[in-house]
Parts: structure tokens; sequence; C-alpha cells
């Protein structure tokens, strides 16, 4: 079946979405070196790809880079919120790149998007949230069978292919690029980290320094967020359900309190849990008047916004992005409707930091094309050789240097013979 | 002469600017104090002031409050780029209040409207950078002669009114706002700090962690900007003049180097000196690629940026409000043109620190009208009477509480007899 | 064989050190439960336990929790420095207690204590970088044979028993303590973090602020270092071996340097690293004049004190722990003779944090008894019952309360299909 | 009158306090600048000179500089608790040194002590909490129409100077040390901030991290304490009587409550407001079980330890400096008996800050015998070269350099004419 033909919402924009592209580029140094390795080596020659990831200027990079190693790709768009369509448009232009997604599509077209993916019979896939993977096991298992591995970019996704690998029902290999340190380190930490205030400041104008700031989630993802609110001036009691992080966060200097609580006190509400329903009409009610709600879970779910509008006497839009909604005497306002606030609200992660969760997507890519049949059908943890190469790279593209071990070292730590 | 009528480039903007003079308000619990009290004391009625401060929603409602003091009002905006049209044409709408402005004017249209706004004969000025005093003291200084007043807001119109009194010329009491506990503690380091940051993340979608951002100047602001790039992550070289600001910021954990120097270390440069010339074409010479060029100071000319593209090979603009300069085999990223990047690039200060700034202008300005001819045409201290009464509102919208001394302690701190 | 007489060296001190040790108890509230809950249960009546740990009032209370539990204690200092004289004669009263220690003593001596702990022929043993197990499979792997398991507090020994596990020579469980989240996020991050720092302050009356800090190894222990560092006001350099752990510290907003590089613009220089020869003359050639080394390392050999005492023209003590070494124009300050600084220059880890540490300790003692013979002859990580279990009386401890799934959240994270 | 003979409490302690101060000088590189210039200019060449300071080794090293600038030096301590006799012993060995002092002398013993050092008839003073300059007001008013300068290091003392200027009753010029922005930016921040936390780490062995801390008073020295609190992963409360600098507080992220409040969350209560009675019954009827209370306030009224006491059913001493009070079933613990926590409980602030501070001092004297006579009989500001010498000196021993403003910049700084 030949690749169905690119759709292109906004043409006009190419040359602008060129430019972002360069940007980013501009930004990404690892990806850059990478680049210039596949360019050589051609790691994917004669391979299918389809990405699935929120679809702008750093992903269409990914994908140029995957095409350079040889690969025909195909690109969606994992949220259509977050498609931005000069890139889509600019990635149009590109040889052997197909691209199905325009800003805005609803729901049933995006999963015909997807499916167009799909439909490229991809060998490899880039995945964000588990969403190729799901169709790829089921309406598709098909075609799933002719995937050598996925890679999959978030802790969502990676909950999702754990999930069905304990049931006995992964159909290929899944490999965790989530669980990589030089993915949640980095991404999960610095990446969502600031990008969460970044979008919270475009779209309040409001300061965080003084502010009081509920965090629900103290993961990687949720304790990035709260060092940065700390950063920024703000006092921060974190939510949890987990008993050491909980407690790891008060040992960092953080306050902790059950979310019901916390919403009570908090001027601004951040979810950041993975879990559906972490904010419900219970929470609502004891939030003081101009509360700021908003959410950086991979899900629009964490917050029920719904519940909230369906209580509220009136809402209205204060800003782009800000709508509030009046709960007797209060205002409570919702940024991005609830959806992932950094993407919804802003330009997601910093070009740097996707440069390295990238470089691993791009690395895993090769590593299923180099052992291609020769991965288990299971949730793959990264090469540690892959880890500390990118983190080698990165450590390059700050000039920065460490040091090696002498050998005498390294037979001190493998022995137990001290003194 | 009766005023002249209002200027809207985009009367259709009038809805959009009021939602957004809203949610500003919405964020000033103070200076919404200070509207009911002006509304039932009405301490300017009769009086007409001139306002030239950036205009945009904030300093759009710091107008109705006045203007609900009694006042009759003219608006102009301090810089031609960071008004908004919007706002301009929601203002027009209002009662007794009159402005001139268009977002991005010629320096000969905004000395217009500076004009138009000081034949209102004000007798009570609310300037920023000193651009009206300046003119009533020059061409205008017959209706100069007619000012109780002047509040002037930043460190740059604070050091031109005390140059002029030194010379012995200034013709009529300013107000020194920036020097103000309640302006600079907040304004200067959490506004600038907080805002600085703001624009230059969303203007680049760079990460700010693991950078090394060098700060030329460690006044307030800079120090603000200091204090939050260390809190974003990121490692801080500090330049300095002054030797003791120098080693307060060495003990605060800042590097400390000449700005030469620090250039060919930083990621990112940013002036905040009040100087001109801070970065000149010695210092872009040094400069890495890639090197992010800002300017957080109220005027221009911190950074050489005709020089910079009269040496460059090439310019292009990457993203909106960055224009990169190629010297030699080097890019060198400017940001908004080199003009003040927080509001350049961004939205400015947040409401929230605007609103104790705003909170002292309007007090200041209320002092001016009831001490009518009393006061000294020299620069004067903000009374601490009114400093402490925003300290007090501001600790109010904030639900905090303090403590007072008791009639002992009172005794104890003005004896000298100790045990 | 009956157990030996224990050894006091200063009987005097007894009450000294009872009240000593009745402030760490006030101190380490988990422990007080746990002390309640095994006085009722009787966990391990009837048998025999050897402790071998830095001999100091935590480590007292601990051994009479496990006394109270039920078992005869022997306990002996694992490092001679650090054993206590007047906490020795305390424990010496108790009842069911056997202890040999005294501080300073020789290597022989010590040898000579542990082989007396051993003598009692523990089922159960506690240990701190393996000193005892050491012993257990080696001169005394006859008496090793009887034992149900051993719990291991430190990296050091946890290093030792996986090397010895891998060589397929591990005799009986060790519990790896030291990988428990609740040990390595509070006891290595906030212990050695705080206490490092304690000793240096305490043992120089130097100031931190405005110091450049070099810190080799950037793991659990270092990284407390250096987030200490940062927060009493230094500048850090990281030196490391592990190019993700170098990326991390960079992304965190400390500087990068080969150790070689550091240590020539370091102020204070500390090993971190558990790496013998982590500092060699190769290093101190570069020293400035003053500059400060100390190893937080559990071994000694991190610094080469001897090379530097081989290659200096003079050395004298400067203040307690301070020892100078003259190498040309400059002097180089050894604390505590190269020996754990926290431990050799004061007071070991805070109690609070001793507390967590030693909660699994008692709990894991007890599951080695509750699950006698049941358990792998292997490197055994801490139940998460028994991690979580500390984290809770933790948090009870500082008053704190956390959330609990719903049911239908449960499934959520079990599921993967969202949406 | 010839000069009483020093008073040496244990003279075999000469070598051991030799050494220290000899360690103090190593660490004070601005004092040892100043030592050599004062060699070669000898500009108090038959001048007589008292010093009352805290007694220690960096005090004794400030007497010295002054006997090598030509004078004839009185020593006493300025806190009998803090009275260190090794370094009486020292000093007393050396020539035109008169040293008297002992470790916990009686207040009668104490009171002889400054006679002696009065009666030198000094024609500087060097004083710490006004306790010199009020005798010389007083019954020794005679001396004091002779001296020419006095210079006092304290927040107390300069309040005690101003008291007496306002009421007319000044004798003699009192320099403010403690207004230099090189005393309250390093000495009052850093040295303050930093030897609190080292005094209770060291006394009590409790971790910081995760604990609630109150803070009563946020001048530059609370401030200070707030900021290294939050370094070592504490919570901070912070409780004012200036709203100014309580809303200060709240915008660097420290929660701001009334003390009585702030003292039933806290874990740590902590004094440094200048002011008697902040803690008194009422406050501790609100503390948990286990609250340590210290005070870093100059005098020891901060806390009323006295009512304290006679509330408590029992008390007792748990560590060195450290007891309890038993009030019904809560042990509150008071650290070195309220005195001031980090002389009483530690070595008082760091070298490198009494090298400013005391700097400061010493070109103060300097200040004052070049101008014999010629300086008013007021409270008078440390002239800012001065200031920013000892700022250049600091800068040079940390190795950091800085830049110089141009000509035209000069001119541009001091011209109204912008653009």
């Amino acid at each position: 079946m030949s690749p169905r033909a690119s759709l292109v919402a906004s043409p006009e924009l190419a040359d602008q979405g060129a430019q972002r592209i360069e940007w980013a580029r501009a930004n990404m140094p690892i990806l850059r070196a990478l680049e210039a390795e596949f360019r050589r080596d051609r790691p994917f020659e004669g391979m299918r790809a389809a990405v699935s990831i929120h679809l702008e200027a750093k992903t269409a990079y990914l994908a140029l880079v995957l095409r350079d190693g040889g690969a025909q790709v195909a690109v969606t768009g994992s949220n259509s919120g977050s498609t931005k369509d000069d890139i889509v448009a600019a990635l149009a232009r590109e040889e052997n790149v197909y691209v199905y997604a325009h800003h805005g599509a609803s729901p049933a077209a995006m999963l015909d998007y997807r499916v167009a993916a799909i439909e490229l019979e991809p060998q490899i896939v880039i995945d964000d949230g588990g969403d190729l993977v799901e169709l790829l096991h089921d309406d598709y298992a098909t075609i799933g069978r002719g995937v050598l591995g996925a890679c999959e970019e978030t802790t969502s996704g990676v909950l999702r292919a754990r999930a069905r690998a304990e049931a006995g029902e992964l159909a290929f290999p899944v490999l965790l690029i989530n669980d990589a340190r030089c993915k949640y380190l980095f991404d999960n930490v610095h990446g969502t980290g600031q990008s969460v205030w970044d979008a919270v400041m475009r779209s309040t104008n409001q300061v965080i320094a003084g502010k009081v700031v509920a965090i629900a989630g103290f993961g990687w993802c949720g304790a990035g967020c709260a060092l940065r609110a700390q950063g920024l001036g703000a006092r921060v009691i974190v939510s949890e359900v987990d008993p050491v992080k909980a407690a790891d966060a008060a040992m960092r200097g953080f306050d902790v309190a059950p979310l019901a609580h916390a919403c009570e006190r908090a001027d601004i509400v951040l979810t950041v849990t993975g879990v559906k329903d972490t904010l419900t009409p219970e929470h609502f009610a004891g939030m003081k008047d101009g509360t700021l709600v908003a959410n950086a879970g991979h899900f629009r779910n964490e917050v029920d916004v719904d519940a909230l509008a369906s209580l509220s006497s009136e809402s209205r839009s204060f800003r782009e992005n800000v709508t509030g909604y009046r709960l007797e005497d209060r205002w409570i306002h919702v940024l991005g409707d609830g959806n992932i606030v950094n993407i919804a609200c802003g330009d997601g992660h910093p070009a740097e930091i996707m440069d390295t969760s990238f470089a691993l997507q791009a690395l895993s890519a090769r590593h299923v094309a180099d052992n291609a049949g020769r991965l288990d059908a299971a949730p793959i943890d990264i090469p540690k050789e892959i880890d500390e190469r990118v983190a080698r790279l990165k450590l390059q593209s700050m000039s920065l240097e460490i040091d090696e071990l002498t050998a005498e070292q390294k037979d001190y730590l493998s022995s137990w013979e001290h003194e």
C-alpha cells in the first residue's frame, strides 16, 4: 500500500515552519551530531517509521533525522491542540516524509491520522502515550506483527506497556525511553519543571513569588515543578499517595498535605499525577477566589473540568487560555481547558531538553534497526551504552569534561577486599 | 485649552482591551482597595493628571483609579513597542480619560503624544524614565510651572531627577517612587527578576537550567534577575563596577568577573546596568556561537545593537523577537532588538507587582494633591507612612498577619539604657 | 561459648553516655515506636545479634531496641575514631548487651573487638561497610553458617556484598539497607549533606558562602553535599566519572570539571566517591594556598594523605582536626586526617536521619527473624512494605498526612485503556 | 596612670591561644594586608585604644593589628561567656597589649574589666553593643572627653548611640561600623546566617532539613538566618512588626505569621529582633513538645528564659548547651541559656566574615586618628571610600575582578539628557 499523501491545512505557512525547525535544530546539538552520523551510516535504509509525538518544530527535526538515516517516515501529532500547522506545512515539503495532522483536529480526524501513519506499515514506531502502540495491538494487529520495536516517550505510555506485558499481550518490543536516566533526569525534571511555569506566566501575567503552589504528584515531573516553583519564589505544598515520595518532599523543604487541604491554601493548583480525577468537585469546593488550576499530566483527565463547568453558575474567558468558572462568590481559573499546560499554553519542552530525549529516541530506533528480530516482545530498558552516549554528547554540547576511573580503581570497585 | 481627542488606531479591539484591564484589576487587590477609597474621597476632584508609562492593561487600570479619584487623566505610552492598541481602544471609551498612543509609533509621533498629554496642563505627573518631566522643564516649562508634583517610577528617571536637582534646575517636586522599599523590593527584584526570564523563555523556547548566564549590573533589578536565573537552574556570573555590590554577589554564591570575560563563558548575556554602551563590539567579539543577548535596562542603549549589526556579515529573524547576527562563523542572537526585554518580548511585570508599585503611585499622587503647594521642588522620598500602608495592604491581600511592638518594647528601642 | 565481658575504658562516663543516649532517643521518634512494638512482640526472643556501626549514641539506642525485642546484642564500633567512650560505658551497664570498643583503638584491637562480637555467634548481623560480613566469610566462616541474615548500611558495604555474590561466594542473605529509598533519600542526601558541612564549619570556623567547593562524586551523598554547599552560599564544581551523573549535576546548576581542574579553582575539596585514590599528588600539586581537603566517603583511602605528608616540607596542627601540610609556598589543610569527616570531626548524621536508617535496620532485622531460613543467600532488596512503613512513621513524626488512591484510580493505573 | 597588668586565668593555655590566633590570621587576608600597611605607616603612633568585643581569636588579631599600627591596646571581652581563656593568655604575652577578661566572669568582674580598659584613657574605642561608650558617658565621662572616636560594631550599639545623639548627649564621634554595607551585607547576613545554624547543629545533632523554623525578626541578620535555614532544607516562618520587611519576606518565599502562631507550628524558634521580651510565656505556652529555642540577638533578654524556668516543673541538661524545661507534658529546649547562640554555643562568626568587619574597624580607627579632633560628636557613617576599599580587598582575596566605568559612562550617569 503506498502512503497516503500528506495533509496540509495551511501550505502558506511552510516557510515559517521551516524557520522554526531551523531554530530548533540550532538548539539541538546532540541530534545534529546524530544527523551527521545517520547520513553517513544510513541505519534505516529501506525501513519505514511512524512518529506520533506533539507535532511541533522539535519533533519535525527528529523525523528529519530519521529520514536522513534512510527511513520513510510518517508523522502524526499526539495531541490535536499541540499540532502546529506551519510545521506540518514545512514537513510536507520534505522528501520521504508523510505528515497527517492539523491543529484542532477532531478526535475522529485524529484517529484517522493515526491510521494513516500506521498504513505506512512501520517497522519502527516512535510513540507518546502509547497511542500508536494501542492501535497496533487492536484493529491494526496485523500491521503490528511487522513492528520491530516501538520507543515510548512518556510515563503514561510506559505504564500502559507494562500493564499490557503483565497481561501477556505485548506483541512487539517496547523500548522504555521514559525510564532512561537521560530522559527523566532532564525531560521530566527540567523540561516539565521549566515549561509548566513558562506557560503559567505567559498565560496569566501573574507573579509566582510569594504565591502558595499546591502540586499533586511528586514523581520526577512533579519534583521538577516543585523545584522551579520554589526557584521562582513560591511556597510549595506537595500532595502524594506514596509515603516515601511524600517524606522525600518534606525533607527537601516542601510542605506536605492531603490535596483537599492544600487546595484550600493554594493560589495555584497543579496536577502531575498520571492519575485521572485528581481534582474533583470536592477539591474545587475548598478553593479560594481566584485560584489558578492547571494540569501538567499527559492526559486531560487529571482535572475534572467538565464537573467544574457543570457546577459553575457562569464561565468566561479572561485571557487567552484562561477560563474562569464561577462557584457562588468565587472564580476558579482553569488554564488551557485542562490540557497539558506546557503544551496547550506554551511551546512545550525547551529545545535542549528534547535534544536529549529525542537523541535517546534516535539511538533507540537505531538499536531496534541494528537488532532487527533479536529483541524480546517485552518492555525493554534502554541499554546503558545509549544512555551514557547521550550524556557524553550532552556534556560535549555544554563544553564540560569528566574523569575516567583508573584500572586500579575499577578493580577496587569490583572487589570486596578493602583495606 | 481643551484636551485633544484620544487617538485610537484599532477601535475594534476595545472589548478585548477591556477584558484585559478586567484581568489586571482582578490581580491588583491593593489598587482595588484604593479605587474604593478614591471613589469615596475624590482626592483629585477638579485636577488634571498626565500618565506616561508602558501603556498596557495595568497602567490603564491605574489611570482609571486616578480618574475615579476625580481627575481628568491624559495617558500616553512611555515606549512605542510596549503600547497595546487594544488597551488604548478600551481607555478611549472611558469618561475623563484621554489617550494618545499607538503600537509602533515613530519617535516623532511619540513626542507628539507626550506633548498632547502635557497640553492637558497636568498638576500631577506620573512618569517613567523622566520623559514628561524632561519636556516640562524644557519646551513646556510654562506648563511645568503648574505641576504640583511628579511621581517617577524608575531608577533611570530618579537618576535624571537627582542630576537635575544637583544642577539646581528642578522646577517642581519629584517623588521618588523607585526608591520606596515597596517599589524596589518588589518591582525591581521580583518584577524584573521574573518577567525577564518569562520573556527569554517564551521568545526562545530554550532551557535555562545548565546554562551560564552573565548579568551586567547587580542593583536591585540585576540581583533579582540573578536570583531567578539561579532558581531556574543556571550558573550566574555577575559583572559590576561597584566593588561592594560585586563582593555582595560573590558572597551570595554568584561568580563575579569582568564583563568581557563573562561574555566569553556565557550562553546568555543580560544587561541591567542603567548605563549606555554596556555591551560593545569588544564584548561581541568574545562571545560563543549561539549566545543570546538581552537588555533588561530601561533604555535600549545598554546594548550597542547597531554596532553589532554593522559588524555582522548577515542577519536574520529566527523566531519572533529573535534576530541573529553573524560574526564570521558565529551567530549572536539579540532579543527584542535590544529594547527592554520583559516588555518588548513579554507582558512586562506581573500584575501583583505593578499593584504595589502603582499603589505607591496612587498614594503619592494623593500626597501631592493633599499637600498642594507645600512640597519642595526637590527629589522627595516617599513618606514612610505610604510605604508601610502599601505593605500592609499587600500583606492583607496575601492573608498574612504581623505583630505589633508593645509599649515597653518601643521604649526599649528608643533608650540607650539596656540591662 | 559465653560472651566475653564488655570492655570499658572509662566507666566513670556512663552517666554522661546515658544522657546522650536519652537525647538521641528523644530525637528518634520512629525507633521509639518500634521499641514499643518490639517490647510487645519480642521478635528476637532467644536470638543473638551483632552490631558493628559507628559507636555513638544513636547506634547505642538501636542496640537497645534490638535487645528490647528479645535479643542478646554484641556491639562494636566500625571506626576507632568515631567510638565514644561514654556511650560504651553506658551500654556496658545494660542487661544482655555486650560492648567491645574504645576510642582510638589500634587496628589490631579493632579486629579483636570484631572477633569478640562474632564470638557471640550472631544470627542477625547489623553491619557498616561489610566488616563483620568479611570475617564471617573468612576466618569465622563456621560461625557465618549460622547467620540468618545481615543488614548492610552503606554503599561501600553493598558494593562488597554484590561483588562477593557475583563471585558466587556470598554465604548468607545480605539485606541492602543502603538501597532502600528511605535510606539513601534521607541518610545519604540529607544526613551526609548536612553533617559534612556541620563538621567543616565547626572544625575550621570558616565561612562557606562565597567559597568555591569541589566535590568529587555525585552519587546520593555527593549530591546532598553539593545541595547543602549551594544552600550555604558556595559555588560548587562537581567531578564525576559517570557521564549521566555529570550531566545531571550540570543541569541542576552545578559546574562540572575534571577533578584536577576543579582542584585548581577550589577553596574546599571534598571526596565522596567510594573509590580509593581519588585525591593524589597530581591533585595536591594544583591546589591554591589554604585549600581545605576533606573526605566524606566511608574509607580513609579516598584521599592519599600519606602521599601528601611525604611530599610536604612541614606539617602542623592549626586547630583540632585541622592539619596543615606545606608544599613549597602553599599550605594544604586536611580535616580529620582524611577519615570520614562528618564522624571524625563531628557527631555524624543527625538523630532524625539515623532514625529512618535504623528503623530500616530494626524492621529488616525483624524480617530476617520472621523469615528465618527462608531467605536466599543473596543481596536482597528491602521489601517495599518496610520502606513504606518507615516513610509513614516518618511522616507521622512530622505531623504530615497524605492521600490514598481511590479504587477507580488504582484500576486506572493498572489498565492500558485510557480515555 | 599606667595600665593595670593583664589578668590571665590560665597562662598555660597561651600556646594553644597563639595557635588559634595564627589560624584566624590565616583566614583574614584583608586584615593581613592592613597589618602590613599599619606596620609601615604607624597611624596610631603614641595613641591608646580600648577594644571590647567578644574576646576570641579574631578579636585578638584585630588588637594586634592596631598595636602594630603603633597603639597601646587594652582589650576586654564584651560577653563573659564568649571569652576564651587561651586567647587571653596568648594576648597577655604580647607587648603593648593589656588584657582583662576571663571566661565565666561575674557581671561585677566584667564591669571591673571594662573599667580597667577605660583606665588606659583610650583615644580610640572599638565597641560592641555600646558597653564602653556607656561608661565613657557616665562614671568615666572625664576620660570620655579624651576620646577622639568610637567605632561601634552592632545594630544594638548603633541604636543606643542614635538614641543618645537624639537626646543631645553624645560626647564624641561614634562611627557606625554596623551601618556600612561591608558590615551588614556580610557580617549580619552571612556571618550570623551561617554561625547560628553551625551552633544549632553542633549543639543538638538535629537535622534541619524538613524542620519548621520560626524566625522572629527579618532585619539583615534575620534574613540571613532565614536564607540559610532554607538552604539547609527547612521551611521558614518569619514574624515581624515592620510590614515592609514582612511583605519582603513573603515575596522571597517565606511564610509570614504572628510569632504566637509561628511558635505553635515550629520545631525551632529563633529570635533576632534586637528587642527584649520577644519570646514570653504566651509563646512558650503554644509550643510543641521538643521545640528548640535559641536567641541570635545581641542581648540575652530576647527570650525570657527566667520566666520559662519559673513556669516549668522540671529542668535538666540534655547535652552541652541544651537545657530542657518541662511544661506539663512537653519539653522545651533552650540553647546556650538564651545567650547569643552563635557565640554561646559556637565559635561566633567565621574568620573571613570578621575579616571584612574588622577591616572596617581598623580603617575607621585610622580615620579617627587621621582626623583627630575634626570629626563631629555625632553618629557618623563610615566614609564610602573605606567601604569600597574593604570590598576591593575582599574581592582581591577571592581572586575576583570587576570593571570600571568609562569616562563617557560616568558623564552619562550624571547627566539628565538621555537620548
